[in-house]
């Protein structure tokens, strides 16, 4: 079937259910943004655009496909040749999907969506804005899926247990720090609904999403008993006899549904950014919900004093595999048959080289010139660039270790840059090495220091339509709440949230101009606390990430003398940290790569 | 009756009517938050602090005065002698006042307040958490009311006509924009509480405020009526006739409760955080309401064409007598007779001296040295500091004219200074400096942007207590909503708003060392659009106010070279605009004073 046959299959099954508009969001059924099994990529097997993130509505005379900034070049290039017609999100006169949801709903009419995929806040939210038309949902069928003749399986992977030397806290003692906040908190019992919390709580990993270990499993908690639903199948002996060591009880996947309806008269904390809707409905009305994001993200973002350690070590054996991937990138550029695919599976096979290596943390990007502009490119065998030896090839990339999990961006020079390439990637650094230096007082939001890293291309009227920060999990996404660094306002969904000791941040400025260049410099900052005196707490970052910015894009005429001390002395801080991990010909590059730099 | 005879006084009135915990706020009956008629200031009159900002909470063993950093110098002095205990907000340990309240009402007992002084969003949060306590609210007496034999009557001062040549808009063409915003919002009628409002609503000014031109009333409009509740003596013939003309009814000030209670089955639009609970009760509940800031708030924000014209002019008469100020400042301070009083009398006088002016914008900060670290410190005639021939002198002013309002601080160096205040004001400079050069997106909003203004204190380990900008209204308050310049988070009462084309907003950073000094340099911004591009609106800052920073306190070693450009250029730019207000022996002070800073 081709994409307009699919929206063709649909309409004809929303006419038969009398629904006007159909959604079909990105999630998974606990609710997940970005990476999901293949299982639940409905939204690209309707619409043909293969992005991490979007969602597509679907009328009798319209479908559109809504994506944000990051994904805008490869949406126009992945949707050409249907009639899906691309949104561009927060660009003037596209309306915020949930609004083009109501706007098209009739008076009396129905809106549509599978229940499974869409959480508690936004179906209340949906209902409460359709009041007014006297309009209804209708959640109980997933059209997508009716025909979706091969539709893939759940993925069903294995889980194994991350041994304490790398979590620093045993499944038993995570239990008890749960349940002391439900204490607090008054609550009789915890559903556990994202994939990383059960994963967290009980220090397993799994394999069943893309890049990311994490296994399709709920957890629920009350005062007495701790209950795991995942596929049985999932779970080996061990596994099951160090669950049961643990007080844990495995019950399957779906047993999740009928252990709620069992639930009577009790204070339920759940969560209801990432609670379906289907779940929502199992549970009878004479509970109390406590409707809050549970304690478990933020228990996760900030890192015990084990996971630092661990991750400083992954970060060095990773800052390792990218020197010595820059050195291969400018050794071979001019051999003339290297290629983004080349490159990328150059670093692949570099990081793999390195021990308790788990697996890429997120699909590397490897993009060269124009194709840096999109912001999350992937090259692949069928479509890539050839690597000529001038410009800039971006790459950015990761690897879930044992010990940590990293992200790292570089823009590397292949050749001769122009003037303006020279003054863009200074100014992304100069951002860039401005977020680094910041101290702030506790109570700070990454809103307040957003702009500190985006202020010096703001100068020059440029924006990179993204974030400049995430936190990043330990051994898990690479991508975590609660925290993050982003100007304007925080939503209900994402709301601004106080930056705390322990909490890892990605810094990650860019300029990306379309059909032209994108450049791109990430590190991974740790949180941790700086001086406190009569004014508070004040915290600070430190660098994770160890590899050397590219000297020859840098214009020292952009940057303060303050600006080109911390440079030098970062890259001071590199060859010193990552000399044992290097051999003599490799850390003699290095030492070039990063001599000091200084104004003529 | 001294201060604790006013407590144990308050406490017996508590027993008599079984209130456990009394809460007295700092409000008027429309929940001004600064300044509020003399008649109002009940917790002053309690606790002996005279700071404009802080509310008190007395129990049968405890008083305690809630202020914030501003003003907790302040507090030490006042407090001294009685038994209030100083809460100072913001510090570890201290409780919210709220959760205070909350706290200490014990299960099954009563909280009391008098509900005219407190808003609706507030009764209602007390309400929903006294809930599990099974607690009461008593909302009906004014205990501090009973014990205050010689209260302030209400002002009652005369209201007066800003012309349109100074607001640019007519109070029909103002009342036509109100009424679409209702018909938008679909409210049948507008509910108008704020004391800025009417005064904005039908271009008239008031006197009942020290320093704010407004007057004690309400107004309420609907699709047909336009009605003005104020004390009929404040209306002369001539308002009258004006009032009439434009469709506008005058009632008596205490009549709105009346007519609320005759409103049925309508869609009221009125603001919960202005709305005292006394009103509020006077409504029937066949009503609903539409529980959201009015349209006014912004509409005043955003000034208009002509607005700013007027503003503009307003901000150089000002900076022509903040010159000469400092010229006489520094020409007398060796006179040995300068006190921080004379200094701010000298001030009243020049100011005065301009065409159009009405009177200060706010009490004069005049403050020698540690006297500037109590950031709202007044001199008076009783206690104040001699002027010596060393240090700052920290004058924060401004005025009222007919054409606009002003809010300026300078910090002047009235003598030899040590490194470490030249290091400190020129790092309060670098922060003004750098958020006036601030260009931004669109959607950005204060909390976006005050590290900009904050960083180079927090870098070494200093704060201000207080936000770094406010907006400024015209010929109105010298502080209003919505927008600020501030870090953290918002508060539903204070929500992060984002800056708009035409909004006024200043920009304060300072230092504030207890018993040692105080800096702080303050200018007006006004908010104006940049370049529209690929990425979108940028906007920008303009300067309104015009006057030197002090030159004998920059030590350049801590600016970069294009902070010591912006701040030369902007010293030429003070006096190419102030040359046609100035004399020549002033003009010729001025160009030495502003002489170009070069490095050495």
């Amino acid at each position: 079937m081709t994409v307009n046959e699919r929206i063709a299959a649909i309409r004809g099954l929303m006419a038969d259910k009398n629904i006007d508009v159909y959604y079909i969001p990105n999630e998974d059924d606990h609710l997940s943004e970005e990476y999901t099994a293949d299982h639940f990529k409905c939204k690209s097997f309707v619409s043909g655009f293969s992005g991490e993130s979007g969602c597509v509505v679907i009328t009798q005379d319209f479908c559109g496909l809504w994506t944000d900034g990051r994904y805008f070049t490869q949406a126009e290039n992945e949707l050409a040749g249907s009639d899906v017609e691309l949104m561009r999100m927060g660009q003037e006169g596209v309306p915020a999907v949930m609004d083009f949801l109501i706007e098209k709903t009739p008076e009396n009419g129905t809106l549509g969506f599978d229940g499974t995929v869409v959480s508690t806040a936004k179906s209340f939210e949906l209902l409460r804005r359709l009041k007014p038309k006297q309009a209804k949902l209708h959640v109980g069928d997933d059209l997508t899926g009716m025909i979706w003749t091969d539709r893939p399986a759940m993925p069903g992977q294995p889980v194994y247990i991350l041994e304490e030397q790398y979590t620093g806290a045993s499944a038993a003692e995570r239990i008890a720090m749960v349940r002391e906040k439900m204490q607090e908190k008054g609550a009789d019992v915890l559903i556990i609904t994202r994939l990383e919390d059960p994963c967290w709580l009980f220090n397993l990993r799994g394999n069943d999403i893309e890049c990311t270990p994490v296994a399709y499993a709920f957890a629920m908690l009350d005062g007495e008993k701790v209950y795991y639903y995942i596929d049985p199948a999932q779970v080996d002996e061990t596994v099951c006899a160090y669950l049961e060591e643990n007080g844990v009880t495995v019950r399957g996947y779906d047993d999740l549904a009928e252990d709620l309806a069992g639930l009577h008269d009790r204070n339920i904390w759940v969560n209801p950014q990432s609670f379906n809707s289907r779940l929502y409905s199992c549970l009878a009305k004479d509970n109390r919900l406590i409707s809050e994001e549970g304690p478990i993200a933020l228990f996760r973002a900030v890192k015990n004093e084990t996971e630092i350690a661990n991750t400083k070590h992954a970060h060095l054996k990773d800052g390792a595999a990218i020197v010595r991937f820059i050195k291969y990138v400018k050794e071979h550029v001019n051999d003339g048959d290297m290629t983004e695919v080349s490159a990328q599976n150059e670093l692949y096979r570099l990081r793999a080289a390195q021990p308790d290596y788990i697996e890429p943390s997120f699909p590397t990007i490897s993009a060269y010139q124009a194709n840096g502009a999109m912001m999350h490119y992937t090259a692949t065998e069928e479509n890539h660039a050839k690597v000529e030896p001038r410009g800039f090839l971006l790459v950015d990339s990761g690897g879930t270790y044992k010990d940590g999990t990293t992200d790292i961006t570089r823009t590397i020079a292949v050749g001769p840059l122009t003037d303006e390439e020279k003054m863009l990637y200074t100014l992304v650094l100069k951002g860039h090495l401005n977020l680094i230096s910041a101290k702030f007082l506790k109570g700070t939001t990454g809103q307040n220091l957003d702009i500190l890293a985006r202020g010096p291309l703001w100068k020059i009227g440029i924006d990179y339509q993204c974030g400049t920060g995430h936190g990043v999990g330990h051994v898990m996404a690479v991508h975590e709440g609660p925290h993050s660094i982003r100007w304007g306002m925080g939503s209900p969904a994402r709301p601004a949230y106080p930056l705390a000791a322990g909490m890892v941040v990605t810094d990650e400025p860019g300029v990306y101009m379309p059909h032209k260049l994108g450049i791109r410099i990430e590190n991974e900052l740790l949180v941790t606390e700086a001086e406190k005196n009569f004014y508070g707490q004040f915290l600070q970052f430190e660098n994770l990430t160890y590899a050397p910015y590219e000297p020859q894009a840098i214009d020292l005429k952009y940057l303060t003398d303050a600006e080109i001390a911390q440079l030098n002395s970062y890259h001071e801080e590199v060859v010193r940290r990552l000399t044992p991990y290097l051999n003599e010909e490799e850390l003699a590059w290095l030492k070039k790569e990063t001599g000091k730099l200084e104004r003529i």
